[in-house]
């Protein structure tokens, strides 16, 4: 069999990923694995976001099993107790704690609704890495999200959603027409961000707009599919009656979308999506959570459905052909391998926005 | 442990096997995994059947889980559209499509209730190969019929099938007198095909034979069970009164088993019965559909429990003894070994039946 | 990732260990994978009690899945018969019957409550190495056991029960309260044994004690864990009003845990617990033996808790520290440690008790 590898077998580590959506993590101990390793998250008496390794140094117990006593966690099997930057404060007969007795600490940022995490050198954790999806907290847009879990590897679904031709196959009644996926998209990157494009004149609404948004005749519609890597998204869609230049006339989504690795082949999905539309129609608000809600559990489904066929091709993989709508999707794979590469080498300097490239 | 193989670890491509029963396959798209590949199945509308591999070749998405549009298939994930011959015939927003964009097609036949196929060199493909089970549209015979999946190597049903003393142990109420197991059977074969003769002159009928022959007291009863390589079985089962010699008091069972790999430890086993008494009684008729199942069942259940045993020594395995009743099973490892080597050889001829030698 | 290994990777084979409680083995065929092995258990007409390996040496099919006849097997794929010893003693269609188609037949011996295996060499079958329990059969000592399955390495269990400061964390409404782990143990142990023992003076007596002993003020308290390598654990314990010498106030728990490998990530605990008090009264054995079966599913949960985290790391092992309650624990890892090199080294006489070493 083909031994070609398409997709990255490993994760940038010096880098933010989505941890968790705020409403997740509360004062209780919470355990999920990011990046393969196991994690717990808690708040701090005041609020603050904590991530802690999942294990104990002693002993490997999951941390999370054990009683949370203030702001930090009596291990739930021997009883050593560490704060919230990890260190070992207390063990049972013991006066003297070695310093190397800690639980690794992970740099966390809250932002608008969602809690970052760095899981690489935290020397390195960089805040003006962190995207800007500020616009989740404005006035003006209402908010509904959720996270779901998958079974394939992370990389799938950031191709999935810079390839939003899909939405004709995969979405047929409710974001997709006929016509989406034969509108030809321009994909632009840098080192660290990747866009696509596609604008859609006089074109049918699909069910979604419909029902949200009222229109009813023909619209003008567009798609930005931005990743800034190694995994996270936004995609801004906007919709208005074709032809109707009046901006009281234009409804928007921003949508986004934190895609982190749990393991090599399975994966967090958190998304959000803020429209500026109705804001206060709660029937709306329930409709666009519901029906977000299942367009995204549709690509997990699907991603999942590849996965089973690279599983059972490993450790090759079978030959893919790159089509047009391919070319953001692979500037994806191109930017993470460097990402690699660089940690590789050590030289790692987390990249970042530079030239522009782009291809039509 | 041990690290002889017993049982063969590929399978020889270069052969047909039963892909499905005629019945399971509709216009409607079908999955199944044959051979460590993933296959959609469907039938064009005019009702030929069709096989292709189940992953795009864009980015592995199972085609099954698209559209049929006419007797083509149209890509659930981004639009790709393949004809029954598996060539892309449209891509979005492209005209150029090139030509290596193709899903594989399996060559496939159609005879008397099975759909059978080639997953080797499609130039291979040689109809004089398929085993001739035509009785199984005869007139004066009536078949049942189902298939299983088994969680056990396919060689394990191959040799099941081919030392019919496991009645006697494996099916005492059904099929096995506890004298089966004691009169010889004779062993023959050839380059392709391993028939196993055993005669039994007044003996006591199964409880099978009771209910659907409606035979009582002693019989003399014949089994021949034929294998031909790779993976298909005939069983031709005789029972009359003992000592009657009028024909018309003969009661004949053709019972055919495609055992074909789904992957190296699972397997789907094809079997249908014909009988050539009573067929007009539909009583005998569902008795005979329900009784063989269960038969069947106990088979596939004896080759998982064996299977989760060699599961546990792999990658050695425990030793085998051989024993009398081992002589066809061993030779149809001999063919398939052989079958295996011409293939690795690239010499591979498909085998063919040839001399044959005999062992009592 | 870090590659030391911390638990062995193999299970000493010329060793005693627990197959079965007397009770779980009748003369129906039983069938369990005792260190890496299929083994069928069950007792001949006269009660004894037999172990063969449980793989019939012709093709492997489970002799679990037979027939008993007598104290014989007659396997029930192909009818081969094999004795209590493991011998071949009918072949179907056969009159020569080699001497190497033989079931592996498994020294066995019954004491007070438990059948033990020998799985390594039978000539170094030495019954003086079996642990004494006999109390469990005592007069004056009342005995509640259990079986229970954990997905999780042997050696997690092994640890668990030589450090009982779990019980402040682990059982703290039944065993534990906040003082035990905080009260040093004493390790000492020779070449297949480990003690550690903690004496409590003046203490708050744990949930159990109150109920089942109707201790309600401060007690004196003693644990003595006794760990016989490579998995059998004795545990002491005592408990009296504090301060008072009357010996008819004292109070006796003698809990026998059977840790058996059933796979490398995969565990029986065979538990009885003796007591000494209240011997007649039918609701405190019934309380005991509830809170006993919950105390020890507790620790089941934790070593699987444990393990998960290990499996992700394998075939590294992520960094363990030791604390001061470790001392016993890393004894028994040394102990089977030397009993596998010496196994290695074919030198293997079962190692036996000798000096004892101590440390506070």
């Amino acid at each position: 069999m083909e031994s070609k590898q398409y997709y990255p077998d490993e994760f940038p580590r010096n880098q933010w990923y989505v941890a968790a959506r705020t409403a997740e993590i509360g004062q209780e101990l919470f355990p999920r694995w990011l990046l393969g390793e196991p994690v717990v998250l808690y708040r701090t008496e005041d609020g603050q976001p904590v991530a802690l390794a999942d294990r104990c140094p002693h002993r490997q117990y999951p941390l999370s099993r054990g009683l949370r006593v203030g702001d930090e966690i009596e291990c739930g099997y021997h009883g050593l107790v560490f704060n919230a930057e990890g260190r070992c404060v207390s063990v049972p007969q013991q006066d003297h704690i070695p310093d190397h007795l800690r639980a690794r600490a992970y740099p966390l940022r809250e932002r608008a609704g969602l809690i970052w995490i760095w899981m690489g050198d935290p020397a390195r954790a960089d805040d003006s890495l962190i995207p800007d999806h500020s616009f989740m907290a404005s006035e003006g847009w209402v908010t509904v999200s959720g996270t779901l879990h998958m079974k394939a590897r992370a990389q799938l679904m950031n191709e999935n959603l810079l390839d939003l031709s899909h939405l004709t196959y995969l979405h047929p009644t409710t974001l997709g027409t006929r016509q989406v996926a034969y509108v030809p998209a321009e994909a632009t990157w840098d080192e660290r961000r990747v866009c696509v494009e596609r604008v859609m004149k006089n074109i049918e609404p699909p069910g979604f707009f419909v029902r949200a948004m009222g229109l009813e005749g023909q619209i003008d519609r567009t798609q930005l599919a931005e990743f800034i890597a190694p995994g996270f998204h936004i995609t801004h869609v906007s919709a208005k009656p074709a032809g109707d230049d009046d901006d009281s006339r234009l409804s928007q989504h921003k949508v986004v979308h934190g895609i982190t690795p749990e393991t090599r082949t399975t994966t967090f999905y958190f998304w959000a999506m803020a429209r500026d539309y109705r804001i206060d129609d709660p029937e709306i608000t329930s409709f666009a959570q519901d029906a977000q809600a299942r367009v995204f559990s549709d690509d997990v489904e699907a991603c999942e459905a590849i996965e089973r066929v690279l599983a059972a091709y490993e450790p090759g993989a079978p030959t893919q052909t790159n089509i047009k709508v391919d070319a953001g999707p692979l500037q994806s794979r191109r930017i993470i391998e460097r990402m690699l590469a660089d940690e590789r080498q050590g030289t790692a300097e987390p990249t970042r926005q530079g030239a522009v490239a782009s291809v039509s």
